[in-house]
């Protein structure tokens, strides 16, 4: 038997009557909430057993309520099943309550026939051993640091270097700590992985900044090997704060493309 | 008896037991198809009958088939009705077949409480009077262009002016053509009534721009006047694209933000 990467072992989904069995690990938390890159990728999983089509294109997850570690239930239901796209719709319960909702069109990346134009470079960033090493975050208490090698350029991640940048940008390097290959479930999970760059705003003094919506676009399958992150928040308004990003390969392809909504919120 | 406003009186929907009968116009099409800000505004009327909270702070709309015109119904389903925020799902259905389906988490504009911090600078456009009058389009039939007021400045949309600019960007203006007032209905229908700015790459040689996806974050009560807005597609993969919007008030507040995939299609 072969060793099941983390990530996997902890989105599997289980077939059972007319709904899926998870078991939601504590081991993606942001302090004690589980992620919500995490949570996207095991209503993802739940949907692609049903779905004829490989690849989720666009994934929407809204948050409701805060997910606990321990056993969840998904059901998918099938809103369109089609030749080139089909769009199913999931639901992630716990204890009988809705936590998350999720739609997905999913599509296949390998038949993709169109033109081709990217006119956005790729971030031009330190190599990963020139950067910090370890996911900076807004607590002392991340189980989700473990999961991930991140590697962010020193400034980047200013609010834990003692003087905050005032720019809301952030970039840096991800890979799994347990050298899991990038799919597009790890892209799912890593356009949510990286710490908030709100938080090198002066006026940005939240403790946890939770995701009411993410949307997540995949464009093209990663290769192998680093993935690249650039985050930023345009605007933070009355605590609201949209978060955009984007995902490079290793060859500096653009992979998939994130936006969320999310709030400030204190301890 | 007032009269009614064409968005109010094209987006109204009565409750029919469980549902809502609406009645699809022709007149916001793009070409024979309704644009996808015009359902997304059906949609959201809709789960604002069933919420208790106001305003769509972050709608996700999936457009699995081309709607028509004519008679629709709309369900909706509660996920959480909560104190702070509500979020439904709605599902636009015509013939017994679904059309498109959302999900939108509500809440109260008037009561945000956090810090306030906008990097971005509102788009510097000429006035007005001095851009081109009328939506621009891919086509010559284009039925929404009677219901916006639209300006766009000289090169934005230089796919109508011979030589393409080769710059996926595009910025202008906008009203309704009846002098509706802007709200977030509105800004819901404006995040997806400017032309493509893809088709001012040389590349983009489509006749359409369907919508699988479309994503629009509220942000702000705007102020009366005209919308300006902002649109960019950073890439075009395969012939799948995404598009990121801002819309400002006559103020220059930025008032809702946006993002879509879509893609190419030849007639």
């Amino acid at each position: 038997m072969t060793a099941e990467f983390e990530l996997d072992r902890d989105t599997r989904v289980v077939r059972e009557g007319d709904a899926f069995v998870a078991e939601i690990s504590g081991g993606w938390s942001i302090g004690t909430a589980p992620n919500g890159g995490y949570l996207a990728a095991i209503l993802v999983r739940a949907m692609a057993e049903v779905s004829p089509l490989p690849d989720p294109f666009s994934t929407t997850v809204h948050y409701v309520r805060t997910a606990t570690p321990g056993p969840a239930s998904v059901t998918v239901e099938s809103i369109r099943v089609g030749h080139r796209h089909s769009t199913f719709a999931a639901r992630l319960v716990q204890g009988g309550i809705e936590v998350a909702r999720a739609i997905s069109t999913f599509g296949a990346l390998d038949s993709l026939e169109g033109p081709t134009v990217v006119p956005l470079a790729a971030p031009d960033l330190q190599t990963p051993d020139a950067c910090v090493s370890g996911r900076p975050g807004p607590t002392s208490v991340l189980p989700i640091a473990q999961r991930v090698d991140m590697r962010i350029p020193r400034g980047e991640a200013s609010w834990t270097e003692g003087a905050k940048s005032g720019r809301s940008e952030l970039c840096g390097w991800v890979r799994f700590a347990d050298h899991r290959p990038v799919d597009p479930l790890a892209l799912l999970f890593f356009a949510d992985a990286f710490p908030p760059p709100v938080l090198n705003l002066d006026e940005a003094a939240a403790s946890w900044v939770p995701t009411l919506e993410l949307t997540v676009h995949l464009r093209r399958r990663p290769s192998p090997g680093w993935i690249r992150g650039r985050f930023r928040t345009r605007a933070l308004i009355g605590g609201y704060l949209d978060e955009d990003g984007e995902l490079w390969d290793d060859r500096g392809e653009l992979v998939a493309m994130s936006r969320q909504l999310a709030r400030l919120q204190r301890a």
